[in-house]
Formats: C-alpha cells, structure tokens, sequence
C-alpha cells in the first residue's frame, strides 16, 4: 500500500491515486468482466441489480452524511447536485428510481428490492463502512472517499455496450441510469479531484485521501465477491438471501 | 424472517432468538465446518486468524460504544466486565493479546497482524457494521445484539476439539482464548438474555431485537463467506490481502 513519506505534488497525488484504481478498482473483478462479457444467466444479473440496489439507494445518505461536515455553503450547494441526482429533482426521477426500474425491468419485484431482506449481508456492510466513514471523516476525506468516480466512466461504457448487446432480456431503456451517469460522474469528478488536489498538501492529509480510496475500492471489490461467492462459484448463497428461481429449479433436479 | 405481530412472552422471544440461530449461526457455514475438522492447510489457518484479528480487536470498541448509550452505572460495571475480558486488566492479558498470540504461533508476524493491512475488506465492513449499530442503537437493542453469545459455547467447545485434534500445528497453549471464552461467554449471555428477556416487552422492542439478531447473525456469516471466496474456493484473494506462503508456492509451480 503507498505510504506518504514526503509531501506530493498535486500532480504526483493524482498519480498516486489512480494507481491505486488501477491495482483495485472493481472493474478488474471478475464478476464484473462476466457480467459485462455476457457470461451470466438472468438470475446472476437479478443478484446483481438487487444487491447493488443497496449501494444506490445509500448514495444520498453518504453525500448527506458528507455535507453534514461541511460549513461553506458555497461546497455545499455545489456537492448537493449529487444528492439530486439520486433522489430525484423536479422532472428527474432521480438513480433510485433508474435503478428500482431496471430491477423491475429484470423481473424482480419492486417492494422486494426496497426492503433490501434478500441482500447478501456483505452488501449493507460495505454500504455501512462507507456512509460511516464520510460521517466520521473530515470533509476533504469524505470529498476523496468519491474519487472513485475518477475510474467510473470506463466501467459505466463497458457496462452499456456489453449488457446491451449480451443480453436478450436488457433493452436501451434498462441502462438510463448508466446513461446518466455517464456525463454526471465526469462533471462530480472534475470538481472533487480538483478540491483533494488543492487541499490535501501535508503528509498526513495526504496519507488519509489515499487511505480513503483504499477504503472505498475495498467496498466496492467486497461487494462483487459477495455476489461471487453466492452466485457464481461455488454457489453459496446465505441463509435468507436471495435465491434465483433457476437456481431453485437447478436444485430440484 | 422472522415479524413480530403479537407481543410475545419472554420465553417465546428467547424461542424466536434461538431459531435465528439454528438457521443463520456461523456453525453452520462450511467454512467452520472445514476449520475445525482437519480439511484446511497453515496458509488457510493462518488466513482465518488473521481476518478474525479485525474482530477481536474490535470487541471492546462495540462495547465502549455500547456503554456509552447507558446511563445506569450499576448496568455498565457489570457489562464492562467483557472490555476487561478483552482489553485485559490487572493479571490477565485479555483476549486480544491471547489472539495475537495464536497468529504468531501459526507463524504470523504480530505487527503485521496489528495493521490490518492484509485482511479482505468484508472482514473490517463486518465489523465496522457492528461497531456502528451499537454506537446507534438504544441500549436494550445493544445488548440484544450481542445474544449471538447464545451459541457460541459449543462452538468453541468444537474449535478447542476439533483443532488440537486434526492440526499437528495447533497445541494446547494456542487455544487459550476460546478455553477462556468457555467462561466468559455463558456468564454474559446469562446476563444479556435475562436483561433482553425482561425489558422487550413491546412488538417494535421486540422485532428490533429480532433484527439485531439477524444483523449480527450477517456479520459473522460474511467474514467467514469473504474467508472461503479467497481461500478455499475459488481463492480469489482481493488485491492487497494475505497472500499464504505455500499460495504462492502453488502459484509459482
């Protein structure tokens, strides 16, 4: 793991961190190339939405938990576009709602998706870990914990293009909310980078950005191998979770 | 799951706590199964008390953070008594100290078992879930969720069998913290269980407790699911953790 023993350039910071996307973002994970590459079956992309619904639907409360740090109405009313973004504003419906529609698009019922009941417990504690730490963490950490979003518009290209065009069961008006994201991720980025860069100019503010992207592709990674484990190899879903239906038919044979 | 419609007696709750267990404990899951009966190699051995470490050192600070939602000093100096348990006091290591221990007589360094810095990401959300929901929750639901103690006695008592017998690198001195937990664990749920038992009398109190059960019942089934996915099958280790020595034998051949 990189350790800070001298102060970065700004520059040098932002190599820093996307090295470590580049060793650990959640687009290396192989659950990630299989369900782009067109290698799973409609009840591994039902785990997959119903589970990653989890982390969206927890996205504003991290960015609330984010602004309840920060005393500059300025930063404030800039970051809260992203809250928007989730929950909706004006005509928008908001990613929430994108993504409560794709789920239903796959099959799943809605009010099953919402009450989370089916979720491997993994994906609430990565969501937990990370919407603690930006309550808890100065605001330029929790400004960093984002950064992730430096390596998302990749992953949010792959995912159009490969889920579109592998899948019979996913038509253009299931990825609206990667759509989206698309030119949200870049306009959130372009601003978080360059406050993390401007602000983070000691050894230890340093040390804590890059701790805190090692913290969030650790949520993220954790949560592609909770999936892994349940609903790929070897197949071993948690008591309680979710259970696909051609899993159940699987397992009657 | 289990809803709440009717108030239940005390001894219906206890019921109701008690088939969480029989369907969601850890004792249940393979990994366990395979830990204490002979099936996994050091590397794996080693892999499991390093990840556990993150739990153990974690215990008195789910504690703390319980304590500090309580206001009745006669009910925090009976509690406390876990943090002495495992922070130690006065003769007595404590449990985190014996739990270093048996990492370094598996053969991990203790400095590098102290930095976390190889555990999988799931096994700090784990508990950073856990930690969060005592800092959070009302003391009777604090309490409720440490009721996992329920079950714990034959575990151990399986643990202490199970790996002096099948392991020629497990010897006695190394099992020192689950002999204590033998104690330890029967007198705190006596407690918990009777103080739960007592003060949930109300549907809401009761399904909260419920809850608790199954949240905590998630944490120790997700460490142990990340644990399998890394390093029983298909051993797919996260970028950055432990990596056992005959692993990369193994690799390298």
């Amino acid at each position: 793991m990189i350790k800070v023993t001298t102060v970065l350039s700004p520059d040098e910071l932002e190599a820093a961190l996307r090295s470590i996307g580049a060793e650990r973002y959640h687009n290396l994970h192989p659950f990630h190339k299989m369900l782009h590459g067109g290698e799973m079956n409609l009840g591994q992309v039902q785990a997959w939405a119903l589970n990653r619904y989890v982390y969206q639907q927890g996205i504003p409360i991290k960015d609330y938990a984010i602004l309840s740090n920060c005393e500059d109405k300025e930063l404030r009313n800039i970051w809260r576009q992203r809250i928007f973004d989730h929950d909706g504003l004006g005509d928008d419906i908001g990613g929430i709602e994108r993504w409560l529609r794709l789920c239903e698009s796959l099959g799943l019922d809605r009010d099953y998706v919402k009450s989370m009941e089916g979720v491997h417990p993994a994906s609430k504690h990565a969501l937990e870990t990370y919407i603690n730490f930006c309550r808890r963490a100065p605001l330029l950490i929790g400004f960093a914990s984002c950064l992730t979003e430096l390596f998302a518009p990749k992953i949010h290209k792959e995912r159009i293009a490969g889920m579109l065009e592998n899948y019979d069961f996913v038509d253009d008006s299931m990825v609206g909310y990667f759509r989206e994201r698309l030119t949200q991720a870049p306009r959130d980025v372009d601003f978080a980078l360059k406050y993390v860069k401007e602000h983070a100019v000691t050894i230890p503010q340093q040390q804590e950005v890059i701790d805190a992207l090692y913290m969030k592709t650790g949520v993220l990674w954790a949560q592609l191998d909770a999936l892994y484990l349940a609903y790929v190899s070897p197949g071993m879903i948690p008591p309680g979770c979710f259970v696909p239906e051609d899993h159940q038919a699987a397992a009657a044979q």
